[in-house]
């Protein structure tokens, strides 16, 4: 196998240097919300809000809005919202997975507990859906609320399918849809609806940014199997030892004959022996991996379409530049 | 120390015979929304509203939908709704006491594990939000999430609190009414709101439930030191293990010279040796639970002032019963 050099990363150099002025005015948001909690309590939020993220959300939403007219205060406040109910989902998966640290600093659990930890992502959680009431809009807290009861879902389906391999690359899509499509399509689409967009633009705005969450995950996938860990800065290789079974590995099933998908069925239930760079290695000869790119690169192709009910202005070249550079980050991961 | 022969349970003699009816239709809208879960999380949703609860929320909001006027499927929605987001804290309380077992069942923790239990209790809790906006009423939603809101604070705020001796009594009241009273506010208050009633009955009725979820709380608190397990039916004595300051420990302190807090503090702070039967004695020789129960019978009295602004007819002496049904099971606690 040769040395991958250029490896790509959770990388921070998505494409959002037109929105960086909104995403300041998106961070000295999240602060104020962060002052709304009780003076007791708000240490803790704090911590979290300073420790994550890309604020992929709150881009998404504000150049759906700069695209469709002007990013204004409503679409960073969407972002917001969106983004508590993801820091609040990511406090609760850092609990699940036991995870210790997160982009290099010790996760809420780690500092203070598991306890404390579920009723800070509840916190964060019920402010976020209070904070949707904002808006005066019954429509808003509705998709919002749904988004987050999506995400919720979503997480346990795919908590409850580990290991199970009759799982369907229908229900794969179906729970990255959910997990992470769903808090990307609000972003978009309820952005859209704020800038006074027709059903039909806020419609593919949603589509857009459901397929975009799909694809992101497809690349975690892949990045979980052939990443390397020193460029993209987390373990990897958890996946298959967590049971979850990735598009990849769902490829890999898919075309093994009967004998194949008994050894690989022994290989993952069983766990032992499970040569990891082994299952690595068949799976990337098997091109399980490259057409798990393919899959997610015909899905950019629908963002790209979804982005057609945009005018064409810097923002919307924005949108389409974040599907293009998710699509160069899947390349990095054929060999 | 005399055998206490009737000592009172977490019974379920509530007097809730009037709403009987009612609460059966808020148990068949409770199992109606079970169903609104995917199929692949339903199973686990309905396990927790099949072994949770005496419905407390939804008949206080029966109750005040019929003292003022009659109870119909809104007063039975917002029920609903109020205690779908209760039980998600039982189930995130459950991880973070590590309980085995609530009402003689094991608890979704102890059958899943805490993963599934964090995104069961979110699933939960993002449902019964999202249900709000089928009221149409922005105003709803906002109280309901700001109730949702309260009692994650007030939990974190205990939780932070732990074996803090410099808690004051002012403070354990808005523990108290955050975690207990919010959402039993929010079920009378919202309640009255949906039956047309003025913002001044509203407030009171509000009033009504947050006094009314401080004293459940209170006699909890007394509970927790002089009731009889095998009659209660659930492990006591864990407060002051947990470090939780209850209000009769608060009173001895309160109450203590010097050397006598000192020792409690020592007590209390370094467990060991911390002799329960010994310090429930003290307390009690100090009337530390007399005085509790004085307090909640002071805002027991509130609690019938506040509902001075119903009408005088079944449901309202309904809701009167019920504050004279918890002085009741307080006496039972003086020795």
């Amino acid at each position: 196998m040769p040395a991958i050099t250029k490896q790509p990363g959770h990388s921070d150099s998505f494409p959002f240097e037109l929105v960086r002025p909104h995403l300041e005015l998106v961070e000295v948001a999240i602060r104020e919300q962060v002052r709304a909690f009780d003076p007791m309590v708000e240490p803790y939020v704090s911590y979290v809000c300073n420790t994550s993220g890309k604020r992929i959300r709150p881009a998404l939403a504000v150049l759906t809005g700069g695209a469709l007219g002007e990013a204004n205060e409503d679409h960073r406040k969407i972002g917001v919202i969106l983004e508590l109910i993801h820091m609040a989902t990511l406090v609760h998966d850092d609990i699940i997975d036991g995870a210790s640290t997160r982009r290099m600093v010790p996760t809420a659990n780690a500092k203070w507990g598991n306890g404390l930890s579920v009723l800070l992502g509840d916190a964060l959680f019920s402010h976020a859906l209070t904070l949707a009431t904002d808006f005066d809009s019954i429509d808003i807290c509705r998709k919002v609320g749904h988004a987050a009861r999506e995400v919720c879902q979503g997480e346990i389906m795919q908590t409850q399918r580990r290991f199970d391999l009759t799982l369907t690359k229908d229900e794969y899509f179906q729970i990255m849809e959910m997990k992470t499509g769903a808090l990307f399509a609000a972003a978009a689409g309820l952005a859209a609806k704020l800038s006074g967009a027709s059903e039909e633009v806020e419609k593919r705005m949603y589509d857009y940014g459901l397929r975009l969450g799909a694809v992101y995950q497809i690349y975690d996938d892949c990045l979980d199997l052939v990443g390397v860990e020193e460029t993209v800065g987390k373990t990897l290789r958890t996946d298959l030892e967590k049971g979850k079974l990735t598009l990849p590995i769902l490829n890999l099933l898919e075309s093994a004959s009967d004998a194949q998908r008994m050894k690989l069925t022994a290989r993952i239930i069983n766990q032992q022996p499970l040569d990891l760079p082994v299952l690595v290695g068949i799976a990337e000869y098997e091109g399980a991996v490259e057409r798990a790119i393919d899959t997610a690169k015909d899905l950019l192709g629908q963002c790209h379409d979804d982005l057609s009910v945009l005018p064409d202005n810097e923002s919307s070249q924005a949108l389409h530049q974040i599907a293009r550079f998710l699509g160069s980050l899947l390349e990095k991961c054929r060999r």
